[in-house]
């Protein structure tokens, strides 16, 4: 195996991982709780391909073989023919169907694929002009799995593959349905274990921002969502980082140079005043309404944002939510430059401490938002929609680091292998136990036989098994079977140090006819 | 949009599909189901990532960048070192790390990540020759999710998307766990459920064929498989069929030429006679060892894989499987190249009638068997594993067919909108009834108003809701609220054609106060 040639190691891609019985059990924990309340609010589960043609995901098509903004995209091994955008086949000037290997993408949210099928589903209506504008059909679904981002950088904790739980109502432009997100969220997260305390649900509207800038000159998209990403960052970079880079730019610690946008100073301090007005403080949704009617001016974009904001206030505390759940937030921008109206973010309140002792937040755990262009990308045809997202990893991670799950799996009895000539007892005895609800495993693995029983409890201790058997010839004769508890053997290993005194705790000679009994009143 | 130029169409990759929540509620039904079998048998949930390392799969790589082999693969967008098979970075000349971007593949099954998961655990043990050859240690995981295969030939019904349900002993070489896949799988589809004669495990041990085909000089690995796969086309193709493949080829239907393997008329006797001996008849298990044992003559390969067949006879038997669900079929071979011993097919015995009137069948809808050498290729050391997987698609979809399920959803209750004033109203009735078990949705869709209110009750219709209920100004002064019946109206729909009638029937005014009981006794 030696020598200066290419060797197979195993091994995962970096960002990827394995997911382990305790971790699996926490996310379907998750995300089986989430998606009953879903389905209680009337969104129905749906499920979409891991591959997608990249132009369908809505995303320009990459110009090389190599991976563009952060998707995993690779040419299609099928060769297929191009189309035009009203659906027929693009033709050359021989009349030829042009054909072409198609860019596939692995998804990278669930959002997109969502507009795909909701295209999909009217796209030979809207080619006959059968959908009136304003009058897209109503669609709510709900999804989750994985989705795929190829980050180059990778920060410690995040992944390349992370598991989304979703719920969308494409077709819907009622205020109401953005203020159910909420309640949803609030549910949901409720329901999967979370106390009211655990996490705070911040609201923005997209809009008050978009008009404060309109009034300050910022017209363009391009230069709004420049700016809004700047904004995104004030947690990270604080207040004079924000200001630096909306202007002159800066040196970050390492010393690289970060170009600023060279906004002057007069429109700065306009963004910058804005956002620093709420902050710091988390007042009642009642305070902030009343600051940013005082703040917003007369822009008529702004006051649209913010007569949402008040329906949305409105709905949740006819609902009984009157602010310890949802707060209003004027600074919240989130990444996106899809949202178009109300935003939501999920910020955990919970801290924990890491291996060196210091105090941490895992952050942000939901996030979503009203984005009534997505589908108009793909359909040429408003379809307003809106919805949110719970980071399954990240709220599983949360749950782990904070002691509320410990991901506890219920691990099977063990029957030993003393003789392999008794193998059809054990069988039985494995049958009996399973028809009570006993999940129960025969050691099938290497070292069998009464020698090699050290090697085989501690297999089961490793597994985490309540209970060890143990039956050999003599046993079986006088229809007896040796029962170890280890649960209780390992909850003792520090206190009882006597071995024998450990063993006569824990382990006991019971009745064949009565070990289904015993063994549940171990469990 | 008109235009001799590129156009973006929704559509989905060919092979690759959606699915709704009725067929999601059978596939999760399944997989709920059997993973709850899997685990009373001490299985624990393992999930690895979708996107793996090409050679990490225990694949070749592609020689260029299109998909080789049926599976989808790429080149990685990130550089990284080239390892040789010790572990340690490979050099060049300069003793600079040789980079490359490795090749990804999306899995094409669950055993190859399984493989990856086992040898990247023993990795270091194993380079320091830590572990003993025939001691590797044992794990036993279940997982389900999609598996991908590029298909250049796409067959009606199979997809390039699929999902799989498997189990697997690594580590372990006890034929007694090979038993108890049978016993597992038995076990798993009557908790789905199908009826123990809905379906038939078949068993065989590839020792069997390989023994005879020793005995006629085939000892080349190549030659072996191939003649195995031509003898598992025997259904397909029949006696006749087998019979040219092996020796002097055939023509098929189309006129295209099959070439034969060349082997002589003895040998293709000798192979279709056994083969023959066994196909046509369902005897006991019983009858066939004693068919086989008169057989396969001296070889001591053909004598173990007898021995196998017989010792999970006696385990069957021991728990009372006495033949009416496990079957011996001498003649089964499966696809796979890397079975070693007992190998597995469950084989569904329901037909349905297709769209033309013609009766089909779906065939096999579970697979697996004894792969000792699989861990090997990977890790060098032999770790013997068995399993089995079971096609959740494909059985959800037999289930489908034959009604074993129709995939029932239960839809929500649609409060119409008929007065957005209203709307803090019905906020409330949904929490009411949400609270006391009723799943409901507010239609927050185009078109509200008491105008539209019979295309809310379409969507109501459409969605499978099985109450819509109407409130406006005046009734809410009442304290009323009009119920319709949906699931009723459309049971009676046939019968009853006088609307005024029909809405009697269907349709109630109902107290406010006593809405919750009212839908509740509906429902």
């Amino acid at each position: 195996m030696e020598g200066k040639e290419r060797g197979v190691v195993p091994r995962k891609i970096k960002g990827f991982r394995d997911i382990n019985a305790s971790l699996n059990s926490i996310r379907w924990h998750i995300i089986e709780s989430a998606s009953k309340v879903y389905r209680s609010y009337g969104f129905e589960h749906l499920d979409t391909p891991i591959l997608e043609y990249a132009d369908a995901l809505g995303k320009y098509m990459p110009d090389s073989d190599t991976v563009d903004r952060g998707v995993y995209s690779f040419k299609n091994p099928e060769i297929e023919p191009v189309y035009q955008a009203n659906g027929r086949e693009l033709r050359d000037q021989d009349n030829k169907v042009v054909m072409d290997n198609h860019f596939l993408s692995l998804r990278y949210d669930l959002t997109a694929p969502l507009s795909r099928v909701y295209a999909e589903r009217m796209w030979t209506r809207h080619l006959k002009g059968a959908i009136h504008p304003g009058k897209a059909p109503l669609f709510r679904r709900y999804q989750f799995g994985p989705v795929f981002r190829f980050e180059t950088k990778l920060d410690p904790g995040r992944f390349r593959e992370f598991w989304q739980l979703d719920f969308d109502s494409v077709g819907s432009n009622n205020i109401a349905s953005d203020a159910e997100v909420c309640m949803i969220l609030s549910e949901a997260l409720q329901a999967i274990g979370l106390d009211k305390t655990d996490f705070r649900i911040k609201v923005n509207n997209r809009k008050i921002l978009k008009g404060l800038l309109l009034d300050i000159g910022v017209e363009k998209e391009e230069e709004e969502q420049a700016i809004l990403r700047i904004v995104d960052k004030l947690d990270k970079i604080g207040r004079a980082g924000v200001e630096a880079e909306l202007g002159k730019g800066r040196k970050d610690k390492s010393g690289a140079v970060i170009p600023g946008l060279g906004l002057d100073p007069s429109r700065t301090n306009r963004i910058i005043g804005f956002i620093e007005t709420f902050a710091e403080l988390n007042p009642s949704r009642t305070e902030v309404l009343e600051e940013l009617s005082s703040k917003i001016g007369n822009n008529e974009i702004s006051k649209a944002g913010l007569e949402e904001l008040e329906q949305i206030d409105r709905v949740l505390k006819n609902v009984g939510m009157n602010g310890d759940v949802v707060y209003f937030t004027p600074s919240l921008v989130r990444g996106m430059a899809y949202y178009t109206g109300p935003i939501f973010e999920v910020e955990s309140t919970q801290s924990y401490t890491d291996e060196k002792g210091i105090e941490r937040r895992v952050g942000s755990i939901c996030g979503g938002g009203r984005y009534d262009g997505l589908v108009e990308n793909l359909l040429g045809l408003k379809a307003p929609a809106s919805g949110a997202s719970i980071g399954v990893d990240r709220l599983a991670e949360l749950m782990m680091l904070t002691g509320k799950s410990k991901g506890d799996v219920v691990s099977p009895v063990l029957i030993t292998v003393l003789d392999q000539e008794l193998m059809p007892e054990y069988q039985k005895i494995a049958a009996q136990l399973r028809r009570s609800g006993v999940d129960t495993e025969i050691y099938y693995g290497p070292n069998p036989g009464f020698k090699k029983l050290k090697k085989q409890l501690s297999y089961a201790d490793k597994k985490g098994c309540p209970v060890a058997l143990m039956l050999g010839g003599n046993e079986l004769e006088k229809g007896v079977i040796t029962v170890r508890n280890l649960k209780l053997g390992s909850e003792i290993a520090d206190t009882v140090t006597d071995k024998g005194e450990w063993r006569r705790l824990t382990q006991s000679e019971v009745n064949l006819k009565d070990l289904v009994t015993h063994v549940n009143s171990i469990l």
